[in-house]
């Protein structure tokens, strides 16, 4: 059966069994659920209705055990420690070493700190995969089919919806935390690892079953305001390290001084103040990537001309949109996620610099995520078709390699989604005829800048109204594909297996794409 | 079917219908239901995938259509406005004007302000009423047979507890808030009627399918951090006052200078300080009432005298403590409930005073409230029995007119509960051989303390000897029983007809007690 971004979308993949019956349904299009009703799972909980001092716990091991890990359940975890993250290996090594088999992993995402986890998978201790990115030997082995059962892949607010949706059952949350109390009321900031805030695992604390926090640095009761809030957590265990720090929050990015990537982003820049939504009170969001991060840079002389101001960014933020906060242009910033230490020093001290849950964030089935109110997002691409499809996932090689995220809610939320690429990236075509995998769909995507010209989605006739208006020049896409081809050549179709090895979701639940096993290569 | 407190508990209000399938069963002793499990509820939510700028409406009347409500469904209410609201009132008229009935109001609390929903009850409109508070005309036709089902009166933690576990289902919350922006971000600071916290309604906009909130000051959006969180709201309002600002946020209490107040608040002081949790980092709870209050102040020299602090205080705040606070005596507040201005004004600006939900303060059904941890509680009564069995909701003659509120949890929770009341009210007997209504059960009080002598519950040996070693007397509470009979004589039978008005919720969700219809005066 084909979707709307004309995926063929396999029975298999359609017969994928959701812990709450759901039936899963090919992608019909953007906002295809909107004014729909879902009922909110609950969790089981433990009723503490006796006075108890402590929930600490001497191990992680005694936790796994003390919260009844069995085969085929399912743990989760989040990555707010990035490539610094010890929690994943160390929880997984427990569970493990006490034989026990047939898990899901539910993180909100994976990447190359967690390479250990491919060996389970290999072993058949691991056997399913929710997640946002996979990369690393992780990502080589669910390409090449030793996962038991095809990895869910699901943007951020896709997660929260899934979750709070009943689609995934979370047995057991463990929710690595820089600082907690002994009830385990956790925060993101005064500890050894700290990571500006923990959006994403508030979910999880809300609707596993059972509720482990594990922290390098426990203070006195009450740690408050939490982010985890103790009155969901069944269990505290002190560990001496919960990650790298250095991993954990990197120095701030280097503004780029590539010129073509400064290019892009000042065409960008310009794209943007071209709409009408760039105006007083605007809202914007962009990524920690070379050229998106430089459009902060960009706005800025724009912002000062024409007089305005932003009254809010939002997303995973970096030491660049503080540093505009600082200067004056921007309002509030709403924060899901920390890229690096200048952003998470100024969450520690600026008074206009706020936590937000990954559901207010982008969850396309509560009652108005941040997303519905984005006026622009820039965002970067592996490869965007001349349908505008988005692909963030899988490398040329097919091979999965990394993770969805906000982009696909992001791009469905704002009024303006522009897609900032090179249009090759050494041999490789970055605006093709089709992309491997969609990620993100062409009906979310307006706007395409490339270092050898920019294209608007035909769909956006506001848009282009405005570019021409302003003066600015856009080619059909067909054309940046042309080009592309033209340089590098067209790519050789990728050889797969039929076997589906990961399951793309769109955000609303319907399937967007598969991922099939990569034929091995005959030497 | 007697219960663990000795309560005749009928058929009739065992039979009493919860939405969740829940049976009832009588009190069976403080702690019954720990380390059981429940499944917690959820709600429906409608999905909102696509943009959309704001959720204003023009009018109540607009969100009560937009909402749906309709014959027979539950609405909530909080009541951090207390006697100067205008939300129950304005709400209640529309749904009445627009002809819908059978409607049961489920509010945190009710009170004076309130007294117009008397007449939708007579008018056999308002069918349900679950509440903390049930208080003046409507206490009266509750009293008086004229609510079609009994009242369910339940502590802020039970009440918590029914919502999540399901026992009660809210169609629609309509939450009252200071400020808010377009999207249902909401705040109990920036307004024209301050109130510090909505503490209580956090679980209302959770549970319920639809949630509206109202307020009389719109801020831009984002407005952060919310302590209602846009992302559970469907509607927002804009009216021209929420409240009366006087009534909301009265001025601090006077310290009483009633030389017999200051007795008992001595003595419960010096309790205090003989029992082993007065150490340094003890937690604290008081209520508002001159003798709690009163506590407060004498407390003072005798923390400095051994050189400790305290690590935090809880409850309903008054100026009091964050003065005791701004001494340098208590680490941390935390606010479930502001009694004045001087507690709203403390909220505002200092960073070591920090709002709760009402789960987090209470609820018995969580993973561990803030009472659970709690040292010592003083509280008030209109009465104590010779079990310690403590009647906070029926007056002398019989009628509704209280609030069980935290007492009962925090009774629970406490390492130590005080109960403080004078022997005597007026020609009323306060300690007495049987409370009219037990609210609060006796297995968890531990000390009474009057103007004619202070008892401790016998089951607490561990506090009887610690008294006993700092020299201070205490007497068999029979004895101050006697007493009061001796000064005030037996009081009356109260006569009753069968008809049960009131259900007495234990925090776990069991009967504690019944309240019965008044039987008319014979004249």
């Amino acid at each position: 059966m084909k979707n709307a971004v004309g995926r063929e979308i396999p029975e298999e993949a359609l017969a994928v069994q959701l812990k709450n019956g759901r039936k899963y349904e090919p992608y019909q299009g953007k906002g295809y659920r909107d004014g729909k009703y879902i009922k909110k799972a609950g969790p089981t909980t433990r009723i503490y209705e006796n006075s108890q001092e402590s929930k600490l716990l001497p191990s992680i091991r005694e936790a796994v055990i003390a919260c009844g890990i069995k085969d085929g359940m399912t743990v989760s975890f989040h990555h707010h420690f990035r490539n610094g993250d010890y929690i994943v290996n160390m929880v997984m090594k427990e569970i493990v070493d006490l034989g026990i088999k047939d898990i899901t992993i539910a993180a909100s995402s994976l990447g190359d700190a967690h390479d250990p986890i491919a060996e389970y998978i290999e072993q058949g201790i691991v056997t399913g995969i929710q997640t946002s990115g996979i990369r690393g030997k992780m990502g080589d082995v669910v390409s090449h089919g030793k996962l038991k059962t095809p990895a869910i892949l699901r943007s951020h607010g896709g997660r929260v919806r899934a979750i709070e949706e009943g689609d995934v059952h979370i047995d057991v949350a463990f929710i690595g935390a820089p600082t907690s109390d002994e009830y385990g009321n956790a925060r993101a900031l005064g500890g050894k690892g700290d990571c500006g805030v923990l959006s994403y695992a508030a979910v999880d604390s809300e609707y596993a079953d059972k509720v482990v926090v594990i922290t390098d640095t426990l203070v006195p009761y009450p740690n408050f305001p939490p982010s985890i809030h103790g009155v969901n957590v069944d269990y505290v265990v002190k560990v001496d390290e919960i990650g790298n720090p250095k991993k954990i929050a990197s120095a701030a990015a280097r503004m780029t001084q590539n010129p073509r990537d400064l290019m892009m982003a000042e065409n960008t820049a310009k794209v943007i103040a071209a709409t009408p939504w760039f105006k007083d009170g605007f809202s914007f969001q962009t990524g920690a990537g070379g050229p998106s991060l430089a459009v902060n840079r960009f706005l800025e002389p724009l912002m000062n001309e024409k007089g305005i101001k932003m009254a809010w960014a939002i997303g995973g933020i970096t030491a660049a949109i503080c540093e505009l906060q600082r200067k004056g242009l921007v309002g509030k910033i709403i924060d899901v996620q920390d890229f690096d230490t200048g952003a998470i020093e100024d969450i520690r001290t600026n008074p206009n610099h706020f936590e937000m849950t990954a559901s207010e964030y982008a969850n396309p089935a509560n009652k108005g995520a941040f997303v519905n109110k984005l006026d622009f997002v820039v965002l970067a691409a592996l490869e965007v078709d001349t349908d505008f499809n988005v692909n963030v996932i899988t490398g040329s090689d097919g091979v999965l390699r990394g993770a969805p995220g906000g982009h696909p809610d992001t791009a469905a939320g704002a009024k303006c989604c522009v897609i900032v690429t090179p249009l090759t990236r050494g041999r490789m075509a970055t605006i093709c005829e089709h992309v491997v995998t969609v990620t993100t769909p062409g009906d979310c995507v307006d706007v395409v800048v490339t270092d050898f010209g920019t294209a608007v989605n035909p769909r956006r006739t506001d848009i282009i109204e405005a570019l021409d208006k302003a003066g600015i020049k856009h080619v059909p896409i067909k054309q940046l594909q042309e080009k592309a081809y033209s340089l590098v050549g067209r790519p050789d179709d990728l050889e797969w297996e039929d076997k589906v090895v990961a399951i793309l979701e769109a955000r609303d639940g319907t399937i967007l794409d598969v991922v099939r096993k990569i034929k091995p290569l005959e030497i």
